[in-house]
C-alpha cells in the first residue's frame, strides 16, 4: 500500500503530494495510503527515536531544521528521507478539504486545527508514517506475547470515541508506564492527526494496537493470567482499598455510557472510583489517569 | 446589569432574546449581560439544584419537559420562570454568530458546536443564570472564609487556557473532594460554554471564583495555614513518598509551559508525579487528577 516517496522537490501546495498528505486527516486516505501524519518537532522526534522502523519521510522548513538539528540526523539514521520546504507547503499538508474524511470530530480538519482550545501549527516538522492496520489476531498476539512472569499492565480502550482522549490516554497509559495498549474496532483512531497530537509522541512509545475485538480479547487476557478490571461506580470495591493483581488490564468504555453491561459482566475485577463531592461520574481519562497512577503507586510499594 | 426575563413568547429564532442567548457563547457578551448559558438536562437540574439562586430563565422543549419532569418543580421553587420552547428556538439560542466572541477556541462557536468530537445540542433543556464578575478581593475572601480547622483542599488554575480543561478540572477537583477552586485572570472562563458543558454540573458544586491574583493568593492561602502546593518533573519529593499537609492548595499552571518559575519557586511544597514510561510530562488535567485522588486517598487513610 504505502508508496515510494516521490524525490521531486515540492514547491507548489496544490501539488498531489499536498493535497495526499492533506487528505490523511480523514480515517479513509490514512486507510488507503497506508500511512499517516506525524505534526510538530516533538512528535517526530519521538517517531525517529522510539519507531523509526514507521519513518517513511520527513518535511522541515529551514528554520525548524536549524531549531532541531537533531531531526536531521535521526531521520538519517531511519533512512527516511528528508526534504527541506516552505512554511506554506507544510501548512497546506495539514489543510484537509474539510470534509472530516470519516474521522470522529470534525473540528480535526479546519487549517491550523482546533486542540484544546488553541491553534496548533505543524511548527515546521511533519512526519509521514506506515502503520499497522487493524487487526484483531495481532491483538491477540501482543497478548500471548507478554512477559509469562512479573507485573504487567494492559490498558483497553472500548469504545472511546473521541480522538482527543485516545491520544491523551496513550499518553497517560505510557507515563504510568503500562506495557501494551490496544483499542477495540469501535474506538477511536490513534493515528488521527488530533490522536497523534494528544499522544504527544506516546504512540511511538509503547505498543499500540487496534483491531481488538472485546469477546476474543477477555478470555486472552485470562489465559495469559492478566485480570481484566473495569470500573463502574455500583461495584462493592473501593479501589483504594481493593488488591491489584500484579498483572492486569484496565478496560475503559465509552465517553457517555462506560463500558456495555456484557463487557462489564465479563470483567473478574470491578472496582469504584471514591467520589467525595457532588459530581456523579468522573470522564474517561479522568477514571483512567486514577487507575493507572494508583496500579503504579502499587506497583513501587510491591517492588 | 441583569435585566427582568421578558414574559412574551419566544416564537422566532431571529428574535432579539434569542441573539442575546447565542451571544452568551463569547466572553464579551457574557460580561456585558452578567449571564451565562446552561445547557442539557443534567447541568440545568444541577444549576436549579445546587444553585437555585443564581438561575433566571429555564428553557425547555415539550419533550424535555416531560422527559425530566424534575425541571418544572426545580425551576419553581427556584422562582426562575419556565418557557416551553421549539426545538428550532432553542438551537438557535446555542447558535454563535461565529465571530468567537473573546472566548478562547472558535470550535465553541458552531452550530451543536464540537465538544471532545461529538457534535452536542443542548437536548431540549437551557437555562440562563448569572455569576459573579472576576473579583480578586472575593478569591481572596473565600480563602479566608475556609474553615480554621481541619483538612481543606484548594485548587488554583493559574494561566489554564483551555474552556474544556477548566470545566474537566473543575470537575475533577469537586469528585476529589475540594473545597474550593480558584481561577486567576490568565485562565479561561469557566462560565463559557464549552467549560460549563465539560464541568458537567460541578460548576455549581462548589464555590468557584475567578480574578485571583497569584501574587496576593499565595500569602492569603499561608494565612488561612493552607500550604501551596506545586508539581513539577524536577522537584526532589515524589508524591507518593511525601506527607501531604491536611491543608493544601494545589496550584495548577498553563497547559503549554506549566506554572511560571515565580509562582513554582513560591509555592512551600512541590513534588514530582512520578513518570515510569517514556512520556516526558503529563497534560495539566492528568497531573491534576493524580494529585488530587493521591489528595482524596490520604484524607481518607488519615480520617
Amino acid at each position: 500500500m504505502t508508496e515510494r516517496p516521490d524525490q521531486s522537490p515540492l514547491t507548489s501546495p496544490r501539488s498531489e503530494r499536498v493535497r495526499k498528505a492533506a487528505a490523511l486527516t480523514g480515517r479513509s486516505a490514512r486507510r488507503k495510503q497506508g500511512r499517516f501524519r506525524v505534526e510538530g518537532p516533538q512528535a517526530v522526534r519521538s517517531l525517529l527515536t522510539h519507531r523509526a522502523d514507521l519513518a517513511l519521510e520527513v518535511f522541515l522548513t529551514v528554520r525548524a531544521r536549524a531549531d532541531h538539528p537533531e531531526l536531521a540526523s535521526l531521520a538519517a539514521e531511519a533512512g527516511a528521507p528528508l526534504r527541506e520546504v516552505d512554511e506554506q507547503i507544510l501548512r497546506a499538508m495539514v489543510r484537509d478539504s474539510g470534509d472530516g474524511g470519516g474521522d470522529q470530530g470534525g473540528a480535526d480538519a479546519s487549517p491550523g486545527a482546533a486542540v484544546g482550545g488553541a491553534l496548533v501549527s505543524p511548527q515546521g516538522a511533519i512526519a509521514l508514517a506506515t502503520f499497522s492496520a487493524e487487526d484483531p489476531a495481532a491483538a491477540l498476539g501482543a497478548v500471548r506475547a507478554l512477559p509469562a512472569d512479573g507485573p504487567v499492565t494492559v490498558v483497553v480502550l472500548h469504545e472511546v470515541r473521541d480522538p482527543g482522549n485516545v491520544g491523551t490516554m496513550i499518553r497517560t497509559a505510557d507515563a504510568a508506564g503500562a506495557d501494551l495498549v490496544l483499542l477495540t474496532r469501535t474506538s477511536a483512531d490513534p493515528y488521527s492527526p488530533k490522536a497523534v497530537r494528544a499522544s504527544v509522541g506516546s504512540l511511538f512509545h509503547l505498543p499500540v494496537l487496534t483491531g481488538a475485538e472485546i469477546d476474543a480479547l477477555l478470555p486472552a487476557l485470562a489465559a495469559a493470567d492478566v485480570t481484566a478490571a473495569a470500573t463502574s461506580g455500583y461495584a462493592d470495591s473501593d479501589l483504594f482499598d481493593t488488591a491489584l493483581p500484579a498483572r492486569l488490564a484496565w478496560i475503559l468504555g465509552n465517553e457517555a455510557h462506560g463500558l456495555d453491561e456484557a463487557t462489564l459482566a465479563a470483567a473478574p475485577l470491578t472496582v469504584r472510583i471514591p467520589l467525595a463531592g457532588h459530581a456523579e461520574s468522573l470522564n474517561v481519562h479522568t477514571a483512567a489517569t486514577v487507575c493507572l497512577f494508583e496500579t503504579l503507586r502499587r506497583r513501587r510499594l510491591e517492588a
